[in-house]
């Protein structure tokens, strides 16, 4: 298996690493397994011979990678002109226009190539098209990562719960505002020290907007509802309220009764982001930067998973979807 | 394919009952699916082109079975002498020497059938035999309902954490003491009323020490040891304490620092089962009969489940390993 990985920031470069620390059981399982391209925004290296990835593990730099040049040319073009088995597609959100992901994925999977994203624009601006495309073209698209870090809600669906329907979900989405909102509750600190905290330990996104105003866990709604429970969603059917009205005094009062309050994602008959009173000894009612999922289902019942939402962590996702695709490589072959 | 369901108690009937209301899904997957045997402790009830589960399903009562009769023989001479694709062995847990089901899992994985179990001591008793029987006949042993029952620990292992290698398994195994506990805790009551009522309300076994001495976790814990650690442990490799010590006083102490009383297994370099003391905030300290375990992994980190330990909400245990096996049959056709 040919494998490109278009990104190499944060979790890119964490891919790397954990790949270089899985190596030789992915050898076992294939053994042509390579990297043969890794690019970022400004370009990309390539070998068809597969990339070095113990020596560029620890530079961590394209350009001084040096048994192959650095390529100033986009990857758009790199993945027009080569094959890859598989495709990362790692480059930074966009919920705008979902560029340049949303080209990178199309054009991946119009190829034939497998996608593996953690991309969440592409997803919310255009799933139903990427995965009809998919299917179109007999590859995988796999995005385990885009919703809840390393939480593994849609391989828990897919393989755990393949005899239930889920009738409803709800969780908490987004890390920076269940951590403003825990340290609120446990400490006692204004949500202006708390969103200060949260920015200094690098927990909110560049606009700190799009994680307090609920667009992120909307976002992740829509990814759930579309993939989950088969809806058309876009982002402009989530009703929105993020957390920049919680004060203190609402924390204490919730506080009193047994309760805190958190932003809770939910996909029912409407899609819907806001803050909500859960009680402490409920399974959602996680602290910190965790994340919390539930699916309520016709058997089951409920089923909540909790994990890290963000961070190194989220690799954990990006390798499970790697094994699948490469089981569903060794059954087709 | 050809299903026998061995055992028909509360699960059993509760599996018929779902196995309805999936019909025409199974029959979509599978146009050959058809249960074709059903017994229970006195004998069964056999049809090779099907038995109507939808009238069996109302009356519950294999005798009163008015399409076939019921034959007084033993379930083990029925699968001797019949092929099925899916043997459930459903029949009640016996940690003493595994009986009747043992003997049922033992015999169908070796003419081939493959296996689903609910039942504990079989593979408390002989996991590594009954899986190498498995393996050298070509077939699935699963057993998800086995432990923490609609909370599906193990196909999230294998099928949502393929990238990581889990480190640590803590949990909530046992529903009874765990209501029990969190009786004490939220109303007060002394240890023996909150048994009581727990007896009241059918959830503990006959045998209530079972529950309460921590053996039912323990079988619990050797299952996941095994299973998902690759040991070779038995059940008296564990050490185990129960709850008969926790006293009122000792709730109370526990609560005025934030945390509560757990009874807890543990599979690390040791197998344990101990009350513990658990912060409230974590997400293993969940409530009521439900049932929470973690998985400490070397990638992501910590990954909680929290669902239903035990009632017919384990039916979707039972029915997730049914719809895998019929995808591998699938496969290999």
């Amino acid at each position: 298996m040919d494998v490109a990985i278009l990104g190499f920031g944060f979790l890119g470069k964490n891919l790397v690493k954990y790949l270089t620390i899985r190596w030789d059981e992915l050898k076992r399982i294939d053994p042509n397994f390579k990297v043969t391209a890794i690019a970022n925004s400004k370009g990309y290296i390539y070998d068809s011979n597969g990339i070095d990835l113990f020596q560029l593990s620890e530079t961590q730099d394209l350009t001084s990678y040096s048994k192959a040049p650095f390529c100033f040319e986009q990857a758009a073009t790199l993945i027009e002109r080569e094959f890859f088995d598989c495709v990362f597609e790692l480059t930074p959100t966009n919920v705008k226009n979902g560029e340049p992901g949303l080209s990178h994925i199309r054009k991946s999977l119009s190829r034939g190539m497998n996608v593996i994203t953690a991309n969440k624009g592409p997803l919310v601006l255009a799933y139903n098209e990427l995965v009809s495309l998919a299917k179109t073209n007999d590859c995988l698209l796999l995005f385990e990562a885009t919703v809840a870090g390393a939480v593994p809600v849609f391989s828990l669906v897919r393989e755990s719960l393949q005899g239930d329907k889920v009738i409803r979900i709800q969780g908490i989405l987004n890390g920076t505002t269940n951590y403003i909102l825990s340290r609120m509750y446990y400490e006692g600190v204004s949500f202006d020290i708390a969103l200060r905290e949260a920015q200094e330990k690098g927990l909110t996104e560049r606009d700190f907007a799009y994680d307090i105003d609920g667009i992120d866990a909307a976002c992740k709604v829509v990814i759930l509802a579309n993939a989950i429970m088969g809806r058309k969603a876009v982002l402009s059917d989530v009703k929105i309220s993020g957390i920049r009205g919680i004060n203190e005094e609402a924390i204490s009062l919730a506080k009193k009764s047994g309760y805190a309050i958190k932003l809770i994602g939910e996909v029912e008959k409407d899609l819907r982001v806001s803050p909500r009173l859960v009680p402490l000894s409920h399974p959602l009612c996680v602290n910190g930067t965790l994340n919390s999922v539930q699916f309520i289902c016709d058997i089951a019942g409920e089923i909540t998973l909790v994990g890290h939402g963000s961070g190194k962590e989220t690799v954990s996702a990006l390798l499970n979807d790697l094994y699948t695709t490469l089981r569903a490589q060794a059954i087709k072959s």
